[in-house]
This record gives structure tokens, sequence and C-alpha cells, in this order.
């Protein structure tokens, strides 16, 4: 047997590194300005713990672009490198010299805010320059300055230099395919992404600031300009303060700065706060959503250590929350892992349970100290509510504390009080409590009115999923039933042990029925006569409500199992025995009876929005006939 | 100044191509399966070109599962390694044995189907294994075989060892967080993503087969099983054949291959085929949309030489195609690049060009071969073509030659014989060709009878993007206008110099204008006497085209820039003069008025899908009163 090391080529490596290891070119600014930071951190650290001794100041990372000599500087005010670290840190790729650096000072550093892993990142830099210089001094007093210089090959050169201010200056001679990356513009636009709220302040370019007048300038003076330094970054974003220190305009600011573009303020607001196990911080905002759920645009952002690194948060946070906005800031998340790994690994599931916990102590909270306030809120939020309920168990047990139960009539119930207040009126013969809901106050207004002349209340369940909610509801609630107002007629909705009485006798009943079979189309509509009031509508159209439900829930994806797809489009169209008009229809002549029956019938197709197309224009135009 | 060479540590490196490289582990099995592709097509090209003279049979690729030892094997029985091979190509990470071969034998090889990139992508195997094999023997007469071992050090070791047949089995113990991969329905799943359709037949076990029974076997025989190789791909999947070798139903029993869990057949394909200046093959199906338009479902899928590698297509397949199925096979396209590279790429630029153009020439044949079977298709094909015209500059050009205007009869016409058909009765006085069209029929219908007793053409127009569609078409050609039937009454809709006639005198006329607005809330209503047929309706509300139309622009994204949201529902109420209506108006006691016009502003309501609510349960109320 022979053993041996495996010989990773440094000519076959290196290409694969500048193509394969990001697949984002542009990644190559946040390297770099990531390491720009890390190295002025670590000073400030140094210096801390007593082991440097310099002005650390307020150090600026600048980033310069020179079009004519087509290169791009970053240049720090940190702690630089001597040649042998120059060796050390640069020349050796992997080497990583947080990792050391890291070991070296574990305990004092753990909380120091260091970033960035030196060495690889700093090699992406190749993915756009055909050529990259470092000039640096270290702090260390006397220092020597030197300058390294490579082409991409693994061959280097390196050399001492002049340089007057301790740092690293990186600059890059960026290749012929890469040119976009010496306009101002796209490197503003890289800035702003992925660097907006790094913690040392940047400089890119400088911009003109108008000076206040002096107190006993004349009226007509014009004031002082000056250049001063343009930093693109805001280095303390709210999230990275404590709760305490912030006011509500801090947050509004904070979510302008976030999202330039969303001109609506957010409803509230949840700030992230969490040492152990893991360490995270963000501030979450609920959005006034709207209708225009737009899922792809101003998402909430993913950062590490004040670095913006995707906001493609699915996994993470839990798909219920996916619509809010906001940051989170979590070195404990690992990246560059499949989705579903990330699904499983323990800190993220332990990080999206903290989340939908803390958001659930936001809503309770919010209910309990503005009711007023949180109620003109919920049609707002209540999508996410739902979904969250259906989706999420934790986030369900919990639920009872903040979820509200809107009426056709905007009253606001909370599962309690609806309880309470429908219980007398709304239990059915068989013990069930029965909740009615309308999913549209316009096309069922009918039903609601003769629902609410019973005394009945009627929920408003009118998002995208209610139909799912509602499930939800009845699987969680034992001996509770809800029913759409349309789904039966009114003395059916909710079964009571009441006395019926008819007005027709049976014989009448069996004639009425003959013939109203035989005038309306019985592949459509199944005739029932009900001994109703006789004051309810003579004629109702009305779909049992397992079969609307699961043709609901069908369309937002779910269910269907029974094929309901291919379900006709059955009614019942209840007559009411007891009204004037059944007993006319039964008096009238036989050759009038048709007429009647089907102005009847349009009436209440109109009700279930049922009327339409050439029957709708055929009505109108005997309606306006008969106006005349 | 010195010189140095960047030295690529392996101890660091490797750690970082195992966890970094392929952010999705379960791509190891893929590597490992095109590296034995490779093997096995590399000897089969030797053979061809006479370098190699061996019985090179039907090879297969084995992958085996051994629970027990906790072991994952991939055999192939291609051109195997010998020792000095095994120190070349494997030790040397990234050095890609592939190349090298292509490099040799350039010119015969170009077309022989050689994948892979040997070298790194072996390495993939670590990222789930704690230790690899291989155990491998040359082609070459009287080789030794070799057995390989490392435990993702960089430290391994290499022996002789016995091996009956020549080839390569690599032999992965899988590591404890990696036991999915030791489950024989997760290794399935992989093979079925990733090889379903790779060019060397791969075993995955065995199943039984039942044998026919002998032509004179009893009647009551049971047929004889037998256990045969578990064959899980189809080494020649329809996209790599020559169109005029498959018929319909191999390009149906593709699709269903495909998409095992799509039960309908697709409309119909188009075979990509080009050479030059790229490399792509592949086949498109337009499927049958219906209302379940869910693109993140059974998308295109991009391969390389048979090698699944994603589904995401987006920039490489124009936009509008986004919702066709299919495969596109093109070893042309860059992985691994930023979305923004991509669409700036030249090549992906000529290929995304390409298949808009095979599209359209699909659909022109179509068309002109097939009219009736064209039309019948239309409403499944409509909304991504009409995204097409109005999205890509190249489609739209060619789009007279295959997009059908139907009419709410559904009759079908070609822009050209729109044209013709409607010239001399819809144009009007300022020579504009106006081209009237309706959204949806049911609840237009009103105004879509009225215009088509004038003789006029109705198309329906009701796609989700018709809007924009619309605009597109008043953008492309002159004096074209296309209005929705309810945008104006009907002898506005097309102005014609008509003379018309009053029944009413100016003073009448203002007479019922005071009264008509004294009754009818002028917040909504603006209210406009014209002097239409007598036989027309008395009341119609009409919405002007513009404002109608940047409205639902807004719905769908775009326009809205004069911040319609804010606009007020405002609705023309256009009162026919010359109606029986309106003379009875003027006669009825002052106190009678206002009951007719209610009801009949009811009525107009109605038609344009106003009437909603408590207006609407009143409605239906008061005529069954009437009814009695």
């Amino acid at each position: 047997m022979k053993k041996g090391n495996i010989n990773v080529s440094v000519e076959n490596i290196f290409p694969l590194i500048k193509k394969f290891l990001y697949s984002d070119h542009e990644i190559f600014l946040r390297e770099l300005i990531s390491n720009a930071t890390d190295a002025t951190l670590k000073l400030k650290h140094l210096n801390n713990i007593g082991e440097a001794q310099v002005e650390y100041g307020n150090p600026i990372i600048e980033v310069k672009l020179n079009k004519e000599d087509k290169t791009l500087h970053i240049i720090d005010q940190g702690i630089g490198m001597t040649a042998e670290e120059v060796e050390k840190y640069i020349n050796q790729v992997a080497f990583s010299g947080a990792e050391e650096f890291l070991n070296k000072y574990k305990d004092s550093a753990s909380d120091s805010g260091i970033i960035g892993h030196f060495g690889l990142g700093f090699y992406s830099a190749f993915m756009v320059a055909e050529r990259v210089d470092i000039i640096t001094k270290s702090y260390q007093d006397g220092a020597q300055a030197v300058k390294w210089s490579c082409d991409g090959s693994p061959e280097f050169t390196i050399e001492e230099t002049e340089k007057e201010d301790r740092g690293t200056e990186i600059v890059l001679h960026i290749a012929e395919d890469s040119t976009e990356f010496l306009e101002e513009a796209r490197i503003r636009e890289l800035l702003m992404k992925y660097n907006k709220f790094m913690p040392i302040p940047i400089k890119f370019g400088t911009k003109t600031e108008t000076l206040p007048l002096p107190e006993d300038a004349a009226e007509d003076a014009t004031p002082e300009t000056k250049e001063v330094d343009n930093i693109i970054n805001n280095p303390t974003p709210a999230w990275t303060k404590t709760p305490t220190d912030l006011t509500d305009e801090d947050y509004l600011n904070f979510y302008r700065e976030l999202y330039p573009t969303q001109f609506e303020e957010p409803l509230f607001w949840i700030h992230l706060n969490v040492d152990y196990p893991f360490n995270l911080t963000g501030v979450l905002f609920f959005p006034r959503l709207g209708n225009n759920i737009n899922i792809d645009q101003d998402k909430i952002q993913l950062y590490q250590n004040q670095v913006f690194v995707t906001d493609e948060v699915k996994g993470i946070v839990p798909d219920f929350l996916m619509l809010l906005r906001g940051v989170i800031d979590s070195p404990d998340i690992p990246l560059n892992v499949s989705r579903s790994y990330l699904q499983a690994d323990g800190a993220v599931k332990k990080i999206s349970q903290y989340i939908t916990r803390k958001v659930a102590d936001k809503l309770t909270s919010l209910l309990k100290e503005d009711r007023e306030g949180f109620e003109q809120k919920w049609n707002d939020i209540k999508v996410v509510l739902e979904y969250g309920v259906v989706s999420e168990e934790k986030f369900a047990d919990k639920s009872d504390k903040f979820m509200l139960y809107p009426t056709v009539d905007e009253t606001y119930f909370t599962w309690e009080e609806l309880n309470e207040k429908i219980k007398d009126n709304q239990t059915d013969k068989d013990g069930n409590l029965v909740i009615l809901y309308a999913s549209d106050k316009d096309s069922q207004d009918t039903y609601i009115s003769t629902a609410k002349e019973k005394g009945y209340e009627v929920l408003l369940l009118d998002s995208p999923i209610a139909s799912h909610f509602i499930q939800k509801l009845e699987q969680t609630n034992e001996k509770v039933q809800l029913v759409r107002v349309d789904a039966d007629h009114i003395n059916n909705l909710i079964k009571k042990d009441e006395v019926v009485v008819s007005r027709l006798t049976d014989e009448q009943k069996e004639s009425l029925k003959a013939t109203l079979e035989s005038t309306i189309d019985k592949e459509k509509y199944s005739v029932q006569l009900e001994d109703l009031d006789s004051s309810d509508a003579p004629f109702v159209i009305t779909q049992p409500e397992f079969i609307r439900r699961m043709k609901d829930m069908q369309k937002t994806g779910g269910g269907g199992m029974f094929g309901m797809g291919n379900f006709p489009e059955m009614y019942n169209l209840v007559v009411n025995a007891n009204s004037n008009l059944a007993s006319e229809i039964l008096d009238k002549p036989e050759d009038q009876k048709a007429e009647v029956i089907n102005q009847a019938l349009d009436l209440a197709k109109l009700s279930q929005n049922l009327l339409k197309g050439k029957e709708l224009t055929d009505f109108i135009n005997r309606s306006f006939a008969l106006l005349k």
C-alpha cells in the first residue's frame, strides 16, 4: 500500500474559484468591504484590550473610482499588514485570517462584531479584475508599507512602497468583460444593496452641502456651500439598537430607509432580539397589504453582522410571515446550504419558532393595549394571521388571544366574546354552536338580511384562504359548525325544534310542486317546498355548505380529493309554501303560471348572482317594458 | 521586488469545496453518474476510432445500496483507470480528465457526447461520505486493478486489488449526517430527478417481470416470473431523436414521462434542433393552461447533454414562454452565473431569440395547416401569445401570421380578415377603424346585443392582460381604435355623420333633465340626454374607454401614472330622449316620477353589474311584491 497527499493544483483551482465560487460576480465588492470593515474593527478591538495604542479616531472606508486608469479602490484605515502578514493571509488562499484572530483573542473578541473570512473572499476580486494590487501599512510603530500585486495567475510580486497612513488600499484593475464595475451608478447600486447598514462609515464621492447663513447676513445673501464626504451607509441601523432607545419615528425612518419606494407606512413592527440559544436581532414590519400582494418585491432581508446576504428567507421565516417586511440579522443561519437542509436544521427551526412566538406575543399585546386600533388594522393583517393559524400549530395554539372575528356590520369579536354572544340564539337542537358567515357582503345581502332579521350574527370571512381557515376552526373546536348564510333556507341554517305551520294542504303542495317542476330546469335546480314565515322570500336559491366549501377549497388549492371539479353546478330552489306567491301560483290559470314562476326564479337567481348574460338582458328588457 | 507563488493550502480549500462548491448536497449522485457515463462513452469512442479493441457490448451503470455496510456503490463498465491514471485524475483536484481527453481527440470527440468535468465533480462525494473508495480496472490488456481510498483528509492510500471486469466502482461510506442517502426512496428520487434521460442505462435494483404463457399452456396455468434489471432511465428521450423519426404518440409518451402527474395532454409541441451558432435541442409543449396557472410546477427543464441541470430557465427562455413545458438541452448555456449576466450574454440572447422564432413559425404553420384545430386551441394559448406580443418585439412583428381575434359568437378572424370584414361598417367619420370588444360575455350582454343589432362585430378580449394587449394593438396600427361596448351609447361608439331626429322639444328635454338630476345622485352619475332610436334602451350606463382602461391596467400592473386609483367611480347615465319611457316620465304626475326613474336606474345598473348589496335586496323584494 502506498500513501500520498491529494494535490490541489493552483493552476486549476484558481479559475474555478474565480468562476464558480460565487455565482454572482457582483458580490466581490461586499467581500472587499467586509474585509476592510474587519481590519478596522480589529484595530479597535486591539486598542480596547490594550494590545495596541493608536489614535483610532473615526475611521471610514473609502470606495473610489478612476475611470481613466480603469481602477476601483477600496481604502480602509484599519489594522494594515506587514509584508509577513501579507505573505501569510493573502498568499495562502483560504487561510482565514479572521479565524486565526478569533482563536487568539477568543473571549475578548466574541462580541466585538468581527465579520469576515479573510482569504477566500479577497480572491473574489479576480472575478472582475485582471490585476489586483494591495498597498498596505501596518498600525505598528515604524511599519514599512508594502505593495503586493497579482494578475490572477498564481504568481505575485511584493515590494516595499510609500504609504502615509496605516491601513490597506485594494486596487482592482477592472477586466475588459467587467467594465460595468467602472460605472458610478453600478457601484452605488451595489453599495446600496449590500453595504447600506455596515458598521463603518463608507465614503463614495463627495456631495455639496449648503452652509447655514450667518445670523447677520443680508436678506439676499447666497448661502455658501462646501464639499463634504458622501457617506452612503447608516452604520447604526435601528435593529442594532435597544428598543427602549427608539421612538416610533425612528422605526418609521428605518422602514423608509429600507424600502425607499414604499410610500405607505407599516401598520406596526416587532423588534427581535435574542442571545440564547442563538444570536438574532431584527425588526419585522407588518405592511398594509391591500390587494397588491406582490411577494417578490420588498421582502424581508437577511443580514449577517450588518452585511446584506439575501432576501430569500424561505425556511428561516415561517411561510405565513413571508409577506412581512424588515430585517433579520443573525450569524447563526447557515448559508449556501440546500433548502431541505435548512428546514431540517435545528438552529433554523428554533429561529423560525422564536419569530412565530414573538409575532404572536406582539399581536396579543396590541389587542390588549389598543383594541380599537387593532380592529382598524384587522382587514390588512387578517390574511397573514389566518394563514398562520392554518399552517403553524404553535401559532394556532395562541390564536384565541389575538384573532378577531368581524361581523358584516363591523363589530369585532374575540373567539370567547363571539361564543358568549351567540350561544343562546345560535345553538341548534343537537347542541352544536352554528356560526353563520358571509364571504361577500354585496352579493349575499339578501341572505344576510334574512339572517339578521332572525337576530343572528353574521361574520364576514372574505379572505382568499377563508375556506381553509373555516375548516381549521371546525377541526379545533368541538361542536362548532360554520355555515354560510346562503347554504340553506333560514329555518334550516340553524335547526331548532320549532313547530311549523302549513298554509297549504298536502294535496295543494303536491300540485304546486308538480307545476314548479314542469316549469323549472330539473338539471339545475332541485325544488324543495318549505313552510317558512309568510313574510319570508317566496323563492330562495341555496347551495349546501359542504359542496360549496369543497369547491372553494379546490380553487385555492388543497381539498378536491372527491374530484369536485366535475360536480355539476346544482342548487336547491326553496319555495316558501306559506308565501302569498305560492298560493297565487296555485290559483292562476294554467297558461299564466309559467310567467310568474319564471319571473320569481329570475329574482331568486338575481339574489344568488346567477342571472347573467342573455337571461339578464331579457329580464331587463321585460322589466323596462313593464315600466311603461 | 520579490516574486512568489500563491499557495492554495489543501487543508483549507478541501472543506470549502465540500461545503460550498455545491449548495445542494444531493447533486453528488448526479456528478458520480456523469463521471460513470463519461467513462463508458470514452471507451466507446476509443473503440470507434480504433484506439481500443474491446468488446463494448451493452454497458450499463449500476447504483447499489448496502444498508448494513452503510455504503452506496456506483459501478460502470467503462474505460477504467490504471494506478497512474488514478494518480493523475483523482489526486489532482480539479484536473479535468475530460478536458485533457477532449484536447487529445479533439476532432473525433466533438460529437461523441462526452459530458463531464472529471476531477472536481468526484470530490462532491465527500459532501455526503466519510470515506470514498475507488476500485478500478483499466480496459487495457492485462491491466492491474487498483483500490484508492480516502477519508476526506488530503491523505489517501492506493493499493493493488482484484477486480474481474473492466470499469470503475465508486464506494461511498455514507457519513452520519447524510444517512438519508442510504434510503432507497431517496436515491430513487434523485435518480428520477437528475438521471432520467442520461445516455447509458442505469440499473437500480431489480424488478419482477411476468413471462408470457407458452401457447399450449393450460387455461388455469400461472405465468412464470423472473427477476430482471430495473433500468430507471430512458437513454434516448424524444429530444435526442430527429423529428421525422417520431410520431405524435412518441411525443405524448415523452410528455407523460417528463410530467407523470399531468393528466391532460399538451395542445401541441415544437421540436427544437440547432447546431449553429450554438448547440441546442429540445421539445417545448404548449399545455392546456385553463385557469390553473401555476408556474412553480412542472416547468421547462434545462439539461446539458442529457443531464438535468435546473428548472429555473428565466433568462434563457423568453418570459412569455415560461408557462410552456418541456426540455431544453444545450451545452452552450453558462451555468452558475448571475441572472443579469445571463441576460446580457450574447449566446443566451441568441438562444432566446431562436426559441421565440421557432414558436412563431410553429404557430404560423398550425394556423395554415389546421385552422379549425387552431381555433379550438385558441382559448388555451391566447394569454401566452398576447403576452408575447406585448413583451417581445420580434414576436409581435410576426404576429399577424398567427394571432386570432375571436368574436363573442366564436368566429375567429386574423387581423387581415377582421379589417376586411368591419372596415365598411365600423369606420368612423374621422376615418378611424373602430374595433368593438367585450371583456365579459355575461355581464356585458345588454351592450353586446345592442352593438350586434347595429351589425357591428364584437370581439371577446377577456384574458387577464387584455388591456395591455389592446394598448399594444393601437400603438402598432395607425388609425385603429379599440372601444369596449359599454364605453358609450350605441350612436357614439362609432361616430358617424348621421341625422338625428328628436321626439322631444328642447324645452321638454330641459325639463326632463332637471327632473332626472333632482332624483339621481350627481356624484355618481352624469346625466346625458341623447336622441337614440326609440327602440333602444331608455336608460344606459356607460364608462369612457380611457378612464376604464387606465383602471384596468393599474390592476394588472403598469400604467397608473396618473394616480387613477384615486379616481372616483363615475359613470355616465345616458337617457334615451326618444324612448317611450322618457315621454312617460315627462307626463307622470310629479309625485310618481321618482319611482319610475329609480326603477329604470336600477335596471340600467343591473345591466352594468352595479346593483348590489342592499340596493339589490330592495329591488328584489319590491319586484317580488309586484308579482302578487
